[in-house]
Formats: structure tokens, sequence, C-alpha cells
């Protein structure tokens, strides 16, 4: 940090920060966590620090994460291929194992752990966890095994959670109604949980910059979209690729009660702060 | 079940229950599973169910596993070798991380998932959720990489689960201060969270009738020990090999305030209902 | 009880009564006692242990009774004719300050001991405290003096002796708007109160098998009947006699919202237990 | 009530009994109820009354009766003959049973009863409910039968009636251990009762003007005495007959956290109100 | 007081008010304080102990005062003119700040004082703190500067003070939404107060009888007014004058929900204990 | 604000704050508002931003506040000359009057305006509200009329509104036991509050850099000063003239348990965030 910035000048950044902290105050802001944001140690790092001071400051951060890499990585190890169909996981018995240790039993304990270092106390959970989400295979032309659609989604593990100060961190793994676990896309766990928490934000990290008019160039970025424009945004080809589930997870998000979603870059560090706390916010808002 | 046990002895068993139940009506009793109980399916069953009914009458049920086999079978299938100094695992980092996942993501999910089945509600957690469990590495004559011992029990996690409705379903991986992860033998884990949780019972499952006089013969049963008894019958010999620790576990809970520890044979159905609410008990206590 | 039936035999049968308790949890249960089963010194302890138990496994059992017999000896002792006309007692000014002694002074205070030296705590009460229960005088062709009707029933001082951890034990005496004391049939009330708490289940206890096709042949027992069967089996004068204000009571608490009526056989020992917690329930059910 | 008192005055004397009201608001009275403020119709209307006024101004009225010339009346017409030893009423079986009876059954719930035409709620109770007073055999020279004396006051009941908004009304019949019931006198019943509530006042009503120099004189009623007092008081006969174990009752009563016990004249209309909220007080107090 | 009205008399006079203070009991009673019953100093006693003695019996009292003579004696000592236009003071910038000070910072916190010293524990609240009255210039032909018109009350300071065992007194000075302070007249804040907490009474302490027919000649006394005869009253000139505006706030405080409005003669000692806790009541009541 | 201050270093500026926030968090600050940042617009408004931003973080800030220009200038508005012997106001009868109407009317309702125009909702108390401060006349050689020295601090009104929400702003007029009004010095009104309410910090707000080597040398400051070196600043003439009586609060409240205090220059903006929230502290702390 330069040695120029001043006292005065730290104080009243702070200051400025005020408003916004007002607005979120005592609200509910869930955060879909993934990419380079999870994988590079120091994004990671800066990722854990502003949950604690979002939550210091009386915001409600409720983390749900994914781990695509790490189940790769012991899918590889055991011997079991990774097959994607249409962007989804193929998920036979073998695998669902894999990708509920994985989860439930790598990713998120060592999440609670990191967040637990930067001064916050963390409770990790998973769907199964008094039935919190409840799932059913996922209907579809194509069989993708394990992989499971929402049916319900129970939001007291979790307001138990926050009520008994700790920053709940999910794992999207589901049970059905007869015990079986299912796989879960994290976006739209995540989009589905803000909803039915009625949030005041539903912010998704990825790795690009946002939506942009032209996907190459950052400079090209749409700060906010409305519900509205989506189609339009699709028939032109803006959203487009993986965008488009993105996108959708938004879109049913902001349909079913969450005030605001917001796709952010996790690659710049306190992008999390930077779209809470300040007056630009970042990456592009879906509203 | 006999025909010919009708619903007027049937009423007469249950009405028997109602002194045990009053004893245990809203007192903890910690169970550590383990063992066939856990490996055998209609053991397991058996002892979900008793769970539930457990539950349901008023008492309060801490569940607290190992997963021996498990973690065997997931090193085995990546390729590092299980190996055991003194009765404990030897626990590298590579290790350390099966142990945790296969605890954590697959074992106690499944009891998670089980326990709901028959009715109850379940929260799954690990000692290092909401640092429930600190710990450091194990002193000793010989290093075995990141086995710990518990250096603090905090029972808010647990208490916070059994007040929201849930039995708490607890894996013992814990977290030193630092974020470290460290494996927690079961046993001693069950008897210190019994301890600061001021358990009225403290029951171990095991694959044995109790301590015997002789220990191939289950007729030899010793159904009660008086913690003073202890040294004597180690130096009779009568408590030698795998009882040992288990046994110390047990003076060590009734020491700290347990009122009573049990170690009960998981391989008959219902030896946990055996024991709470029959005038026979199983197995062998130590008080 | 036969030495036969073992530890595992009986662990089995408490087992089995696991789905019972779990559907009558925290529900209240409304149970009119009278006949043998209050008589009889053997049969009364065994409902006492009964309702001790249920209260035990968390279900909330409300005692309603009456004291015919009792009454009947003291009016005698008096010199005071017993007079009943159409199944009701005539009772006039004197009668009901005996009737109204003998139930809240005797039989109520009797039965609080009974349970209590059972192990429960019970609270006598009598439908004048705290306004329980306001009657005016029954409207008819015949003056029966101090028999009342039911106007309101205030649920309050119930529901506070259950909340304060009582078994609420209710003599069906009532008072006026303008404080005279009225004689109250106990099926009806127990039947109004039960309506009034959103009972689960209304149980009348009496010395008959249940509804028989040929009354005289307990073989011939209908175990459940609908509320709409009711006037067919009055037509075919299979609901006679004593039995249809019995059964008009437990019509009309279903209609107002109590799940399921029983008239069980209070001559089988722990009849309320099979009733309640096994597979084959005891006498006629009206839902 | 004279036509010139005119509202000031009226609005005066109401505003006089202010400093009383605050100094009782929000504690607990224990009055002992009796004698011909009990037998006399316009005497009791007058209490009723007074006992509405203090439960609305915030003053906690616990009341305790006896109920001598009723039992008597009942004994004598069921032809058991009124046995007095040292002013104790022998009490065998049969006795007994009559008592309970006609305290529990008929004077307490006719109390009950005219309380509540006056506008207030209240709460019929006897010892035995919810084991609020356990007695065991009175020990003495002479065999009084089953009269009893306390070993131990249960406040529950009362103090859970009175937070549920209710007058607790008392009849002094116990129970012992083993469910047998004993007769309580009432002065001693009150006293007691008044200690454990850590009661602020303890109003004894009577016949007499209070303690008098000549107890066939009242202008020599002596207003207030000290513990210390009573041994001489004793000596020279000033305190003799049946003031003896009254005073006591008082005595003990303060001894035990009682701030104040007062003998009281019931003949005397409102001598209730006097007592409390007025400057000059009635009859005489023991401090 | 006349040494012959004795404690007989004196308790009977109690007695009586029992209805009355069962009729007020844990109601709101709102009363506007003003005139000579806050200028002259043993009318003030009697106010103070009358509103303690209120408190006392379970009556909750919101105190709402005025303060003109204190206003223009500090007005004149500061050497700005008072100016009055329509009855309402002409209220510039100068004035209101004397207005305020005046008002929350001497008279409010001498009232404070003043029922402190009489027992009470009391809270000095003005309109501008937790936002208790929202204003806006009043809207006119005339331009009363400072003067204010409510749009907003909010209960929740008043409701506060209450819960937490204080007699909240409020001075009527107001906040618009923009942080400026105005003036507003007592009767109507006290009115609107009323009606926002949904009082039980409102009390309008003048320095009249109340409503005459002639207005110089008390005897003629009108003490019950329907609002529906109000047209009526005004159009024969009955109500005319200062009388005005009293009789429409009284009138808007009961379309608003107050259930009794009353304009009592605060010239008369204990005017308030007459109107609440008497056959007759004070004034003239509009309902 | 410099617009080369991007976005990046906002958010590591904010996230730099959370250590600070933490230890701040939920714990009591009372600030003693006074001097230029009081009387100068700018800064006033900086200080209600910050405190504001300091209650959206969960730090509960008191504010205590005086108001000597205000005052000086209504008392020679009224023709009242004012008087200090040794740096205390004299105060005759006159002048308290002025004291109280300017404290608790003007300065402190205009504080709770100015405070809710920022967002906060505030509560405007004085020490006579709710008994707060009850003081007794100073003692003292000289006599200074109506100044008055703490003999006891009430809490609860303060903690009464922090757990309503609001802000409190205290101004120091106290009560006597018999009602009397007196001036407190708000230094010492503020050190005794803040020991009372345990408070983390006390922030005295001067026109001074703080406790300095050479006083007119701000660069000589003496960033912290232990209670143990009071004496000795005080021998060597550091500590003089009107420093002397602000650390003699400050060594009173740490010695009462206040665990920090600290003399902040009030001229810097945002001088209590930078205190706060940032690594280098402001002015001089005494721990």
């Amino acid at each position: 940090m330069d040695m120029e910035i001043n006292n005065h000048i730290r104080s009243q950044i702070i200051s400025d920060a005020l408003p916004y902290i007002q607005k979120y105050h005592n609200k509910i802001v869930v955060v879909k966590y993934g990419g380079n944001a999870m994988t590079n140690a120091e994004l990671k790092e800066a990722v854990m620090s502003d949950i604690v001071l979002l939550t210091e400051v009386g915001i409600k951060v409720v983390l749900v994460h994914g781990g695509g890499p790490e189940i790769n990585a012991m899918l590889k190890r055991v011997g079991v291929e990774s097959k994607f169909i249409g962007g989804l996981r193929y998920t036979d018995a073998e695998t669902i194992d894999i990708v509920k240790m994985v989860l439930a039993g790598k990713v998120n304990k060592e999440l609670v752990s990191a967040l637990q270092l930067h001064g916050a106390k963390a409770m990790g959970l998973c769907g199964i966890d008094g039935k919190m989400i409840v799932a059913e295979k996922l209907e579809g032309d194509i069989d993708l095994g394990y992989v499971g659609q929402i049916k319900k989604v129970s939001t007291k593990p979790i307001l138990d959670a926050i009520a008994g100060g700790y920053v709940p961190i999910i794992s999207t793994v589901a049970t059905s109604a007869d015990g079986q676990c299912y796989n879960i896309n994290a976006d739209t766990a995540a989009a589905r949980i803000a909803s039915c928490l009625r949030a005041e934000n539903l912010i998704l990290m990825t790795d690009i910059a946002g939506l942009c008019q032209d996907k190459d160039d950052p400079s090209t970025l749409i700060p906010s979209v409305s519900v509205s424009d989506v189609p339009y945004l699709k028939n032109t080809g803006i959203i487009s690729g993986g965008m488009i589930p993105k996108i959708d997870c938004c879109v049913e998000a902001v349909r079913r009660g969450v005030r605001k979603t917001t796709i952010i870059d996790g690659r710049i560090p306190h992008s999390i702060l930077i779209e809470l706390l300040t007056n630009e916010g970042a990456g592009t808002e879906i509203i």
C-alpha cells in the first residue's frame, strides 16, 4: 500500500463505504464461490478476508461452493474418467461418491478452516444435512446419472447457522426423498438458495470480466442488464456459451425475489468488496 | 417376530421400559458408533432405528463415528499404504486428506442420510466446523504425522444442533489453532465430547461381548467394573490389548463427569436399546 | 412376565413402537377415564403407568374423569336417592353439591396422587377453575336440575398445566356465567375438550370390547367405523342403548376437528398403550 | 355511602392509598381466610371484592382457606363424630376423606366461583396438586391420625397460577411421599406458604379484634408486637388459649423471611383493605 | 382530611374504585397537561400524585404537555415579541429555537423530575427523538412560520418507554423529514398520539368546567356529547371560540379509534382521578 | 477525492479496517463530543457520518455532549454574566435553568436531528430522565452553586436506548435525590458513564493534537501514556493547565474498568474513524 495514502484519505474512503454498508446491513448476500478465486491462493485469501469483513459490518454472507478441479483430480486418481455432457458432469454411482467426498469432506472443510483463520466462525453444511436440499433425478433427453434438480430447499439449517453466529458454507450435494445423493450444479443451487432466503444479492464469481459486447474485449463490459433484455441479448449472441446457464440462474433468482444478482470477475482481488461497498460495483448486474 | 407374542405382552414390555425412559429423559447420551454395527446393513438399520426411538422418547443422542474400513478402502484405491503404529494410523499429508474426505464427506453424510430415512433430522458436523475440536500434534516417542490430541472441545455447535431438533453426527477430524487438520481417535474424541457435554452415558459400540474374565468365553462377561478396579484388572491381564485404550477412555470420561460408560456388543441387534431401556443392560459398564 | 422373552425380543418390541411414538409425538391425546379401569385396582395401576409412559415419550395426555360409583356411594351415605332419567342423573341442589365434592375433592385428588406416585406431575382441575368450562342448564323436555350443557371451553388452564409440565386431570363440573355449578356428562365434556384442544385422539374407556355386530359376541368387533356409517349402524340397531350417546360424542368430536376417536375396552390391562403404540389398536375407532 | 362525601373527598381518599399501593406493588400477600368473614355472606362479598381490587392494583394475593364448619356439618351428616384434641381435629381414615372432599371439592370451588363473579380469574389448588405440600404424620404424644406436619412446600404450582393471571386459592390438604393424604392446619400452612413465597405480608383473618391486653376489651388492642416480645406476652398470659398457635405461626413466618404478619378482625368489612391500604392498619401486627 | 371519615368509609371508597380500575387496567390513557393545573403548585402536586397512582394500579399514562406561559416569559426575556394569529403562535426561526428549548429542555425535564419525586420513573421525550413526530409546514392562508402539521407518529419510542417501566412525558416539538424543527399544538399532538396508540381515553385538561350550555354558568355543564351532536352544537354557538379546536381534536381522536375523550376542569384537584376512578366522571366527554 | 485512487485501492483500505472492526464489534464506545468538532459545520458533518458508520459496523456508540459556547450565548442574551472559577462555571439558580434548557432542549435535540439525517436513529436523554445521573452539590472550598458531583449512574435508560436500536445522545445535567437539577462537567460525566457501561473505549474530542512534550509543537505528540506515568508527567509540567482534569478523567475511567481512553484532535475530519479503524490511531491514548 502506498505510504502516501495517509490516514485522512483512509478514513475518507472508509467513510464513503457507509451508504453501501447501510444498504446491505442485516441483509443476506449469497456468494457462489468458484474459479480462479478459489484456486489462486492470494485471491482466496482476499475472498476470505472480504467475507469476514462483510460479516463484521452486519451483512449475512452465505457461501455456496463448487469444486470441479478437485473433483477431476480425485476422479483421475482413482481411475474414473470425467465425462461432461452439455456442460454437466455425467455422474454414475462411483462418481457421485467421489463428488460427495471431495465437496463435503475436502473443499467444504478447507473453506471452513480458511474462513476461521481470518477470524470468523463458519459452519460447513451440505444439502443432505437436515434435508436442506431435496432433489430428484434431472429430467432430460440424456441420462446424466446422479445429477439432480432441486425440488425443495429448507432454509432452517442455514438460518440456524446464521443465528448461531456462523457463516454457512454449503456444498451442493443433495438428498432425494429416499436418501439417494445427487450432484447439483453450484450456480443453480446458489440461485435457488438465494431465492428461498430472499437474499438481497446473489453474486456469482467467475473468471471473466462480466457480460461483454465483445467477449474478448473487457472494455466492452455491460454493467447492467435488465431481465427483460435477456432474450434480445441471447438472440444477438452476446449471451452465449457458458454465459447462458449463468445468466439463466440470475434471471430465475431475480424472478423468485432476489433483489439483485451480479456476475463478477473473481480474478480481481477484493471484487466482492468492490461490488458491495463502492459506488462502481463490479462486473455485470442482472436486475 | 413370533405371532404368539400378543399385544398384551407387547404393551407390558413397552410399559416395563418406562423407568429407564424416565431415567434418561432430556439427558445426553454419546454413542461411539463403529465396527460390525456400522458395516453390517441389518445391524446398521437397527442402530438407526434405535437412535430415532431414543430421540423420540426425549433422550438426546450424540453420534460419534469412526470409519476405518472405508478409509482403508479409499487409501488402497488411491495407492496409499495404510500403516498402523501401536494401533494408531500413521497419517501423512496425503493420508489426512483422504481421512478427512472419507469421514466428513462420505461416512458422515451417509449416516445423516440413513438416520433421516428413519424419521429423525440429523446434522453432520466435524471437529473443524465452528472449531468444535481444536487439537495439536500428538506427542509421543514415535511420530505419527497428523494424528492429533484434543486441546479443547467447543460444545456450542453440538448444543445448537440439539436445540435445533437435530441429532448431531460427528466426524472426529479436528483443526489446530493454525488451521491444520488432524485425525483424532474416535473413542478418545467420543469420551472427551461426552465429558464436555456432561453426558449421562457414553456407549462404545464394539465387536466383542464386553470385558470378559476369559476373552474367548462370552459367558465370563464382567457386567460392571468400578474405576478403582481398573489397575488390578490390567495387572491380571484381564484388561489387555485393544481393551486397554477403550477402558482408558471410559475411565477418563467417568473421571471428568460422565455418569456411566458402557462397552457394548455392537453385533447384537438393538444393543443400544437393551443397554438403555431394559433392566439387564448390555456389555460391561465402567462407573 | 415370561422369563423366556429375552432382551432381544424386548428391544425389538420397544423398537416396533417407534412409528406410533413418532405419530403422536407432541400431540394431545384426551383420555376419558371411567368404568372398571377406574374401580379395579390393578387396571388403575396399569392406566396410571401407561399415562406416565405416554407423557415421557412426548405425548400430551389430558385425563378427563367421571365418578358415578363414588357419587352414588356418597349420595347413599347422606341419604339422598340417586335418580337417573334417560341415562342422566337427576341433579337437585343437594346432589350437585355432593357431585362437586366427590368429583373435584375426592376422585380428582386421588387420581392426581396416583399418577404422581408413578413419577409424573399432575394438576387437578375442574371446569370451575379459571372458568374452564362454562355451562348453562341443559334444555330438554324433562327438567334434570343442575345438569348442564357446555357453552364454552377455555383451554388456557389446560394448556398452562401442560406447559408447566403437569398432566391435567379434569373433573367435569362446570360453572355458569353467574357462578352456579352444573354437572356435565364426562363423555360429552371429554369430546368437547378434545375438540377445543384440537386433539390428535380422543379415547373413551368403556367396559365393553368396542362396537360389535352382535353386542354379546366380542369376536364380532367392528374395528373401524366412518362417521358416515353411523346413521346406517343406528338404523340397523348395531349402535343402540348406551352406545348411542358415546358414538354421538365421537362423531361430534371428529366433526369439530379431532383426528380420531376410539372406544376401547378398559377391562384389558394397558389397553391405552395397545391403542396408541401397537399396530393393531384396540376397540373401535370412529374416524 | 353518605351523599355528602363528594368526589373530591373520594379522589383524595383514593389518592391517599397511593403510598400503600406502591409499597405492596408486585409483592405477594398471603391471606388466611376463615371464621365469620367466610360464613357471613356480606363479609364474604367484601373479602372477594377486596382481593380483586388488590389484584388489580398489582398486589399478588394468595388465598389459603380452612373450612371447619362445613367439615363438621358434613361429618355430622354422614354420622361421623367430630373429635378435637388440643384444638386439632382427630382425623381417622373416614374423616380425612370427608375433609379432603369438603375442602378441595366444595369450599375451594365455591371460593373460586365467588372470586370469579367479582371479575378476577382464580385457580383452585390443594396441596396434592403438583405435590405442592408434602407432609408426614404429625409427631406428638397423642395420635391424631391423618393430621400432618409439612415437610416441603413446592411453590411452582402457586407461582405458575400467578404468572398465568390467576389468584391461587389453596385448600390445605397435603400428600405424603407415598401418596397418603393428610390434613394440615390452615394457619400453619398459610404461614409456611408465605415463608416459601417470601411474601411481603401474611394476614390471618380471625373473629377477634386482635391481641388485646384484656381479651374482653377491644379498646386494649395492642397494634404491634415484636417477635422478641412474644415470650414475655405468653408469660403474662396476654397471649393465651387459641392465640398461642396463631402467634406462633406468625413468629415462625417472620423468622423464615416474611416481612410482616398481621392478625386482623375479619368481622369488620374490608378489613384487608384497611390493613393494606390505609395508614392505620388493622388488628395486631407481628414483626 | 376530616377526622370523621373513618377507615371503614375510606376502605369502602377505595373499594368503589375497583370497577373503574378494572376498566382501565393495562390500557393507555393520554393526558394533555396544561393550564392552571400546570402553573398552580398545589394542583401540579395533585396531578403528579394522580399519575403515579394510575401507574401503580396498572393504567399506562402518557403525558403530553404544552408550555405557553413559560415560552412567553422566555421570549419576553430575550426580547422577542409573542405573536398569535388565530390562536396559533407565529413562530419564526428565533421563536422555534426558544420554543424547543423551553419545552424540551425546561418544562419537560421539570415534569420528569416532579413525577420521579412522587415515586414513578419517567422518560422525557420530544417529537424529534427517534423521529417520533414527523411534521411538515402547516398549510393555510396565513404563514405561521415553523408551525407544523403532523404527517406521521412513530409510537416505538413511547411504547419502548412504557415497556421499560417509565411514564413517557412528551414535548410537542416535531422534526420534518429534512431535520427542521416545527412547533405543534399540544392538543392536536395529544389527540394524534392517542389515536396512534389506540388509547382508551384522551383527557384534555383545561381551565373551564367543560362544555356548558351557558359558558358562564358551570351548572349548565353538558356531561356527555356524541360526535354526531357536534355540528348542531357548533351551529347553536354552544361550541364556540377556543372550544372549537379542542372539540375538533376530540372528534378526530374518537374517529381514529380512541374509545373516549374528555375535557376536564384542571382547576379541581384530582380531577383526573375523579374522571377515571369514580362513577361521575368530570367535565364533558365526547364519545 | 483523488480520481486516481481506484476501486482496488479503496477495497484494500476498507479491507485493512477489518481487524479494528472485529476488535470493537458489539462493544460500547463512549464519545465525549465538544469543541471545534461541534461548532464547525463540516467537522460536525464528519462526526455524524462517522458515528453512523460505527453504528452500522456493529459498534455501540454513546454520545455525551457539552455545549459551553451555546450556553454562553444564551446567558449573554438574557443578560446573565458567565462566571468561571477554576475552569468550572459558577452556576446560580438562573444559570442552571439556562444550562438545562440549552443542553437538553437545544444542543441535544439538534444532535439527535443531525444524526438522524445521516440515517441512524437517535434518542436524546439527559441525566434527569429515568434518574440516569443522580448528583449532589460539588464539595469544595469555593461554592460553585448548582455544580454537581455524580453519586450514581443508572445505565438502564442508555442500555434500553441501545437495545431499541437508538444511538443515545446524553446531556450532562443531573438530578439530586430531592429533584434539584445540577450541572455536571461533560468530560467527567462521559468518563463515569463509560465506567458504568464497561465501555471498550472512551474518546474525548478536544481542540488540541493530544498530549505533547511541548504543547505548542504537535510534532512532539506522545501517542500513548500509561496510568502509572501520569504523576511523573504532571510533575514535569507536561500535563498542565486544562489537560490536568481531562487526563484525570481518563485515569479514573481506566481505573474503573474502561479498557482504553483517548484524547483525540477533533479538528481533524474523521478523527474518530482514524482512532478506531486504522492502525495509527489518533491523539494520545491513556491505558
